[in-house]
């Protein structure tokens, strides 16, 4: 299935990224509970832009690719629905932390 | 007919966009009752300014172009009414992205 | 009559408009009750200012000149009242944009 | 008689001025209750600071000089009190606009 | 007497100031009732700081001297209490003028 | 046991610290009840992003290193739990200061 | 006694102070009573971080050192606890003055 971020290019330094699925028991197995599973923080990135413009017109290379492991702040971004998912967008400076694979 | 905003120039960076009408039906074919359509957020670009200015006085180009689908933040932006139809101006770096054709 | 306004000039990037005479009529020739007039967005540029000054004191010419008819941002600007008459003053970063003769 | 204004140098780009006496009557003759008389904005400038200074110790010329007449904004500046008349101070970047004489 | 400011040294773009005191009658010779006297805006110079430093490291020379007679804004300052005296400390910037003696 | 932070790495000048375990106790041996323990502001420092970037796009060096016991400020920083337990991420520029071991 | 402190180094531009104990009466010899004894502002320098960077990575030297007898503003600072005693720290730009020896 063609996914519609595929054909979606975030502008400068922003990153969209899908949140990974809850996980409902802790590590000692115990179900937690659903409003107590809090915000999701950790994603993965879809696209990223071609990174932001300093005041003399030059590009800065981003520093997160397309399919990095990030943990995203608890507040922040912007929710976007794309073919009736959802999806988040983040300025890359606003990205806590990315896990080595 | 002869459209109004073909003789509208923005200033700087600004950006004129129509917004999409907005989808009744979702994916799965479920109509959306009219509360829950919340605000479009896709749309298109009808005119750009000719860039900002550096506090040098050069001014930067500009990184979308007329006929772009952008995707806009769900707050911000300037609604004018030409001719009777709603358009909407926002300043380039506040456009979240753009769809590729 | 001579008019207040030619001897006035705006310090730096202001610019001194007069708004046009509300319309009281819709494109389809409805009457428009006062309440829904809403507050006019289109004027014409009256005087404008020598320009913003460079933290270095060079002077930044303006994109705006007299007789343009440009588009004003919904809220902000200053009302003067040059003998018996308003006007408005905006800084040239806060016009919106302009409309082609 | 010597005015007390005369000895005092505002610093930077402050500059001060006196207010004009409010007129009260209107162009066509009426006279205007005090109430309606609103916050005079004219001013004519009696002393110039020797210029903001730029963060590498500078100083940059200032724009309005002894005798200008001036338009002030409705808010802002400092009232001060010498020999017991009132006078205002403001920061050049502020005054809205000049009268040529 | 040793006065205690002699001993005290302003940071930076610092100005240790002693207020006047407050004159209790007007010009035309009436007494001010204490609670329409205001507050003092008159203050004398006792010590200045060495001056600000640029994001270099330099330091700007300062435009006011000890002994300058300086006009405070309302607001703002710091209130300091040197051996039971009330002294206070402004950041050269704030002072809004200085008079010619 | 590998540890979930080993795998993450901080963006930017971002550093993730684990805080120390509450003291119980005081110097002089008395018991703190719960409520009086206060937040905990000493921290060892885990994993420390690249560093910031300048906006020419260099980075600049750190100045805390793995190991580090560092001092924090009473609020900020930005709690994340990794595999069950809680880790802290502060930008170096807010953490106040560090321990010689 | 080794004191908790000489192992403290603060970060970039911060100041580790202890305030001076209060004095319980004027110079006059009258007695104050608690509540009016106010905020102490009087404190030494007890140790210095090794300066703020540039943002191109350069350290600016400090103005205050070891020893100083500074004046601290009434608000601001961070209080810290080391081995049961109170310290304070505060950035270099808001130490309002220091004291000759």
């Amino acid at each position: 299935m063609a996914r519609a971020f595929k054909k979606f290019i975030p502008m400068f330094d922003r990153v969209l990224v899908e949140r990974f699925a809850p996980e409902l028991k802790t590590k000692s197995g115990l179900m937690i509970p659903e409003k107590a599973q809090g915000k999701i923080q950790h994603a993965t990135v879809l696209a990223v832009g071609s990174g932001s413009k300093t005041n003399k017109g030059e590009t800065l290379p981003m520093n997160v690719q397309v399919g990095d492991k990030v943990l995203l702040p608890e507040y922040g971004g912007t929710k976007i629905v794309l073919e009736d998912e959802d999806y988040f967008l983040f300025q890359e400076k606003d990205i806590i932390g990315k896990f080595e694979s």
